[in-house]
C-alpha cells in the first residue's frame, strides 16, 4: 500500500500540498472538528472525499468541499522494524497466536475493494499492540486459508502442531482462523484434542482489521485474556456476542454455530447460553461441566472423510444413500426433520445402507432441541432399521465426530458406542 | 378408548367402586383438593395413580393412597351424535378445516404411548367446540400422514384441492399439517398458488390434543380468528409464540422455519419478527409489503423433483454432485458457508454442473442474513463459475421454489430469472 492509496484528481492533489499521508492521525477543520487516521480509498471511490477512521472506530468520508483546514498531529508510525521492537515482559505469561487464514488475517484489498487473506501472525500482533500488555506472544503462520477452503487435512495439520505444543510452556493458544468453517475445526480438535492441558481459543472476525467497525481488535484482546485469566481445558470459541458493542462471548467448540452471514455477532451457542460472557470488567461464566469427559490427555489424531451429511427433505431422492453406499462410505449422519425422522420412501435405503455396516447416525435439521425417536411411530421404525439417535449434538458437530470416530475406531459397535459417548461437551448431558 | 383405558389393578378397582368413568369431571379430594377430568393412562404405567386434566391444561398423577373421597361432578359428555349438533351461525363467516394428518389430528395410542394420527376433522372440530363461535366450519379429511412422509405429490394434491376453492365462499382456509416439513409445503402453496384470493392458514401443535400443555386449541383458534378479522391474501404458519403462553404467530411461510425439535414455540421467521403476533384481545401487525407480488390469482402447479439441496462442509465429496449430474438433475440448491461459499476443491464439479444446464443457487447454512458473493475471492470465483447468489431466501425455500420452477418453466435463463424475482415475500427485499 503506498502513501496515497486509492486517492486521485483533487483529492491526491490536497494531501500532496498539505504533506498528509495514509495512516497519519490528522485533525480536519470541516463542518466540524474531525480527529482520526487517514485512511487509504477504494480504487472506484471518487475523488471528492477524504476518509479519516475516527478513534470510535468507524471510518468516515468527509467532502473535500467542506474542509478548511487539516493538521498533522501524528505522523504515521508504521515503520517494519516496529515489530521487533515488542519487548518481552517477565511478569507475563506466554500465549502463542497461530495463524491460519480468514478475515482476521487479511486486509481489504484496495484496488477491488475485496478482502484478501495476507496479514502474518506478526503484523496481526503488531496492528494490536495492546495484546502486548496481556501476555507475551509468539507468533505463527501455519498455513493461510480462508476457511471455505479448510478441508479435513488441514483439521489434521492444526491438530498435529498443537499437540506437538502440549508439554510447552504456555498458557494458551490463540487460533486465528476464518468463519465460515471455524465450527468445524473446533470440532475436530475438541475431538482429536480431548484432554489437552491447555486451553485453545478460535478467534477469528466478520469483518477485517482495516474496516471500520471491525471486531477483530476486540475478539482477539478478550481471548488473550480470557486465556490467561482462567485455569481450564477445552477448545472455544471466542467471538463478540450478540448485538452489544463490548461483550464477547467464549463458547464451547462443540455446541456452537454461525448463524448469521454477516453480523459481529453471528455466533451462538446451541439450546444455551455461551460458556463465558466476557466484559470489559467482568466475566460471566455459565460453563458448569468439565470440558472434556477424560481429564487425561489422549490424542486421537486420525480422520476417515468417508462420512457424510444428508438434509432430508420432501422428495429427497433415495439413490443419493444407493450411490453413498456403492461409494463406500462409511458413516451418514442425517440431518432429519423435527425429532428425528426420515420419510418412509427413505426406508429401503436406510436398511440397505444399515445391511452394509455403515454406521447411522440421526440429528434434526431444526438444529436446536434434541431428537427423539421414541414418540412417533417413524422414529421407532428408524431405530428399528438400524439408525442412531444422536440426542442434541448439532449436525456439523455429528458430521466431524464421525469423520473422527470412523478414523480412529473399527466396527459399527465401536462406532456407535462412541458416537453416543460424551467425549468434548458435544452432548449436553 | 375404553371407560377405564390404562387403568389397572387397584387404581381400576378405585374408579369401579366410585362410578367414575374416563372424561368424567371429578373433584377429588387428597392432601389437597383437585377438580378435573379423569383423563385414561398409558399401558405402562404403575395401578397406583389416578390422572386428571386440571383445568390450567396440565395433567397431574394424584397417589391412590393420598385420595380420601372422589365425587363426580360432571359425568363424561363425549357422545357421537355430538358431532352433528353444532349449528350454523348465520351471522358468521365460513373457514374450511381441510386435514392432512399430523400430531394435531393425532392422539395419544394408550398402549405404546406414543402419538398415531387418528383424529378426523369433525372429531377435532368437535374436540374445540369454542372454534363455532369464531366461523361456520366445514371440514374435511384430504388425507392423513405425519409430515415427514409429506412428499411433493402431497404438495400436489393439497395445492390442486385448494385451487379448486379459489372460487368458493369461504373467508379463509385452515390447512392442519405435520409441523416437520410444514415449512416446506408452505413454500410450496406460495408459488403454486401465488396471488390465490383468501388467506390460508397452516395449523400444527407440537403436542397433541390429549396431552397436557397441549398448542393444538390455542392454535386452531387463533388461526380461525386470524383468517376471520382480516383481509388478507397469504399461506400464512400459524403456530404457539416464543416461550410465552397466550402468544400465537402467524409467519409469512416462505420465510419460517421449525427451529426447535420438541418446544411450542418451535417456528419462527428469520431475519425478523412473524407477520403478526396473535395475544388474546389485539393483534400486532408487523406485516408490511402485499404477500404476493403480484395480486392477480396465477396458479402454476407443477414441480420437478429434480432438485437437490446440498449443505457443503469441509471433506464435502464432489463426486456427490458428480452422480446429481449423470442422474439428469436440473438444479442444485447450495447451502455454503457465511456469506455463500464452497471451497475450492468444488470448483471443477460446479463448472462442470453448470456446463450440464443445470441451475445452481446459493445459500447459507448460517439461515439468518444473506448471502453476498461479492466480499471475498471465493465468492466472486463460484459467481463466474455459474452460481447465482438466491439473496436472503433460506435454504428450504430455495429448494422448494427450484423445484417449483424447474416444473413450470423451461431453460437456464428463465429458471434464473424466477428464481431472483420475488414472488411470495420468500426474499425480503
Amino acid at each position: 500500500m503506498d502513501e496515497y492509496s486509492g486517492y486521485k484528481g483533487r483529492s491526491l492533489q490536497f494531501l500532496k500540498e498539505n504533506k498528509a499521508k495514509i495512516g497519519d492521525h490528522v485533525e480536519i477543520q470541516a463542518d466540524e472538528i474531525y480527529s482520526g487516521s487517514l485512511m487509504p480509498r477504494y480504487e472506484q471511490g471518487d475523488d471528492q472525499h477524504i476518509v479519516l477512521k475516527l478513534k470510535s472506530g468507524y471510518n468516515i468520508g468527509i467532502d473535500l468541499n467542506t474542509i478548511d483546514k487539516i493538521k498533522i498531529k501524528t505522523p504515521s508510525q508504521r515503520k517494519e522494524e516496529d515489530i521487533k521492537e515488542i519487548k518481552e515482559n517477565p511478569e507475563l505469561p506466554k500465549i502463542l497466536l497461530l495463524t491460519t487464514g480468514g478475515t482476521i488475517a487479511s486486509k481489504i484489498d484496495y484496488r477491488t475493494g475485496a478482502v484478501t487473506p495476507t496479514l502474518t501472525a506478526a503484523e496481526l500482533y503488531e496492528s494490536i499492540p495492546e495484546l502486548s500488555e496481556i501476555a507475551n506472544i509468539d507468533t505463527e503462520i501455519l498455513f493461510s486459508e480462508y476457511s471455505e477452503n479448510i478441508t479435513p487435512d488441514h483439521w489434521l495439520k492444526i491438530a498435529n502442531r498443537l499437540n506437538q505444543l502440549a508439554d510447552s510452556d504456555y498458557k494458551g493458544i490463540l487460533v486465528a482462523h476464518g468463519t465460515d468453517t471455524m465450527q468445524y475445526t473446533s470440532s475436530f480438535l475438541s475431538f482429536a484434542l480431548a484432554g489437552f492441558p491447555i486451553p485453545i481459543a478460535l478467534v477469528g472476525s466478520q469483518r477485517s482489521s482495516d474496516r471500520p467497525s471491525s471486531d477483530a481488535t476486540m475478539n482477539l484482546l478478550s481471548a488473550a485474556k480470557f486465556l490467561t485469566s482462567n485455569d481450564l481445558k477445552g477448545i472455544f470459541v471466542v467471538m463478540h456476542y450478540g448485538k452489544s458493542d463490548n461483550v464477547i462471548a467464549s463458547h464451547i467448540g462443540t455446541r456452537v454455530r454461525k448463524n448469521h452471514t454477516s453480523k459481529r455477532g453471528a455466533f451462538e451457542t446451541i439450546g444455551d447460553k455461551p460458556a463465558f460472557l466476557l466484559y470489559e470488567d467482568k466475566t460471566e461464566r455459565n460453563f458448569k461441566r468439565e470440558y472434556f469427559e477424560n481429564s487425561e490427555y489422549t490424542p486421537r489424531i486420525n480422520l476417515n472423510t468417508k462420512s457424510a451429511l444428508i438434509k432430508y427433505y420432501p422428495g429427497f431422492d433415495p439413490k443419493i444413500i444407493e450411490y453413498l453406499i456403492k461409494d463406500g462410505f462409511k458413516a451418514i449422519i442425517f440431518e432429519g426433520t423435527g425429532l428425528g425422522h426420515v420419510g418412509k420412501k427413505m426406508y429401503d435405503v436406510v436398511k440397505k445402507a444399515n445391511d452394509a455396516g455403515i454406521f447411522l447416525g440421526m440429528t434434526s435439521q431444526c438444529i436446536d432441541g434434541r431428537v427423539n425417536m421414541n414418540v412417533y411411530e417413524s422414529g421407532r421404525d428408524l431405530v428399528n432399521l438400524g439408525i442412531t439417535p444422536l440426542k442434541d449434538m448439532i449436525p456439523e458437530t455429528a458430521l466431524v465426530k464421525s469423520m473422527w470416530a470412523i478414523g480412529n475406531y473399527e466396527g459399527k459397535e465401536a462406532i456407535k458406542k462412541i458416537m453416543l459417548q460424551r467425549i468434548a461437551s458435544e452432548i449436553s448431558d
